[in-house]
């Protein structure tokens, strides 16, 4: 069986990390004969640059006939002074909606050999493996209407529509409870339901959904409580639900209890299983292009395509386990260095995961 | 000068806390003669069960002609099941908003005593101090219009405004920078204008008033950001600006940096320098009426208002030293208790802080 994989570099550390995780992807498609081909394409603020379009169309056609899309970063101070419908994270969110990848899996998993990069106690984050589950494709992010206009006084008023339908609800949580039922089937969702309707809706909805899932122990949180608990005790969660905003804010502070996002990785997918894959941190662009960046975050953007994608679980955990080896051995690039370790290049961290394969 | 403080102990273990909070403020009354005078009244669930609203209009009154509120804290389950409207909240969100107490001041202070009890360690959290300036009558809490509507295929819809004007973000700016020209004098303004056009906005507005405080060092970060890097290095901040549920989110996650919530203070001032007055934690229904509460972030509330409502900055310090003292003493109440420290009730621990003063 064939699938295809677009690849998107995007902007500044992007093309590097994505050229190690290419590097792998091309191994364990030679090795277990996986039958993937991955084709090139161009988002973000390179896109910008070259075509005047943070998603042209041509990326757009390349991604709609792809089975998975595995993307680097996107934007940089070069394109921050666009106005916001042309900068780069316009590529991100309109691959997002286009293809209607309602269901971001953000894994928060701290690797026992870095523990000590974490800026809380080991006692409270060792072992932690949270998985957070952010609605993607709606909430405030999409909601119409939009914009800044002038008031009767003279002065400006900018807004946004935070809006979910029961549907869009309704097929978030069965993604969230399907995660749960393979994992502790312990269900976390986060709304602020004593102050937003589009939230009381959502808890009703969550609710509801519930009743199909009976294995599955929920609760309901306060988005304020969340983000206290996940600093008091994250290891109380197994999964959490949320909308677009609050899984945003929520899923950067969770990886950072681990202290290494240069390691997380995350998954975008649609009904179809279709899914986009991408390190969890930015472009970077103040170390964009020295070679020192951490390719592994995108290493194990690639496992996580094979696992939920490409459905080839056993080619996942080759990766998943040289990823180990590499830690194991002590190798480290800069943002996870430590006393006594080893610190490599972007590059001879891409050869080692390959050595280790 | 006379001054009017009306005391609203609320909720669960409201009544506790503030009244060992009214002792302090009698003493320092009657030792400074401050000529403080208290009326009491209702607000929230017990609002509710006597009169039938979170916030009757007789508080309303006595909160209209008063200089200062003290609020101990409203909510639990037995109202938790009624609509929104008639929530308890409603009566904490009437007050802000029908008092206009637009800037909310949440301090994140690390107490050195109790540098134990935070779940990061010393040497990321050690001395602390942190202000966050919320902005409390605008934004989505209060955003028009909101609700939850049928949609033409049946099925529901709920959904909120995230609103702001440039008089609303403009008149919070200045109160941020005013704060941070009594301290450190850096700023550190949170948005999500990547995505958000309110807060393109924000971000604009808080430019424009910047030029009006040269000696404050600006700088704008993305919320998703913020939480990462409060859990990464809080201490790289000084003062942080945001709006309504930003802020909700961020102020508590920062709290909860110190690990002691219990002992944390708020303020919520208006343009005439009225304020409310109250503890960031909640009325905790579990332990209410066990005589185990922590009075002190209560306690602590009573010298942010005689410092930022009743202008008697001498009296708040004698209370802030007082607090200092017990907690040199090895005085806990149960949820800052740690070994070697001597455990206290909620009264007692106000009795120590009255011998303290
Ligand atoms: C770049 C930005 C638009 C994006 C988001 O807010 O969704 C990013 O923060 C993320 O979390 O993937
Ligand atoms: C009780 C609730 C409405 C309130 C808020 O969200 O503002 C609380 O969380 C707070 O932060 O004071």
């Amino acid at each position: 069986m064939m699938s295809k994989v677009l690849i998107l570099p995007g902007d500044g550390i992007g093309p590097e990390i994505v050229a190690e995780a290419v590097r792998v992807l091309d191994a364990v498609n030679q090795k277990l004969d996986l039958g993937i081909e991955t084709e090139q394409g161009l988002v973000g603020g390179i896109a910008i640059d070259a075509e005047g379009s943070p998603l042209p169309e041509s990326t757009m056609e390349k991604a709609r006939r792809a089975d998975a899309i595995l993307l680097g970063a996107v934007g940089g101070p070069k394109w921050e002074s666009l106005p916001m419908v042309q900068r780069p994270e316009k590529g991100l969110l309109g691959l997002r909606s286009q293809l209607e990848l309602f269901s971001n899996l953000r894994p928060a998993i701290l690797y026992p050999q870095l523990a000590d990069a974490s800026s809380l106690k080991p006692e409270i984050v060792a072992g932690l493996d949270l998985m957070i589950i952010r609605e993607l494709t709606g909430g405030i992010y999409f909601g119409q209407p939009r914009g800044v206009r002038q008031l009767e006084d003279g002065q400006r008023q900018g807004y946004n529509t935070y809006v979910y339908s029961e549907s869009e609800i309704e097929r978030i949580a069965r993604s969230a409870f399907d995660t749960a039922m393979r994992r502790d089937k312990r269900l976390c969702s986060v709304d602020k339901a004593n102050v937003l309707e589009v939230t009381e809706l959502w808890r009703e909805v969550v609710e509801r959904v519930s009743a199909d899932y009976p294995e599955v122990e929920l609760s309901h949180m306060y988005v304020d409580n969340a983000a206290m608990q996940l600093v008091r005790n994250p290891r109380q969660f197994d999964v959490m639900v949320t909308g677009n905003m609050f899984g945003d804010i929520l899923s950067d502070c969770a990886a950072m209890l681990t202290g290494s996002i240069g390691m997380l990785p995350s998954a975008s997918l649609n009904a179809k299983g279709q899914g986009m894959y991408e390190p969890i941190h930015g472009s970077a662009p103040d170390i964009a292009g020295k070679g020192i960046a951490n390719p592994l975050a995108t290493i194990l953007s690639v496992s996580m395509m094979l696992r939920y994608s490409l459905n080839q679980p056993e080619a996942a955990q080759l990766i998943d386990q040289a990823v180990g080896r590499v830690l194991d051995q002590g190798l480290r690039t800069a943002d996870i260095m430590s006393e006594g370790a080893q610190q490599v290049s972007t590059q001879q961290m891409g050869d080692a995961v390959l050595q280790a394969l």
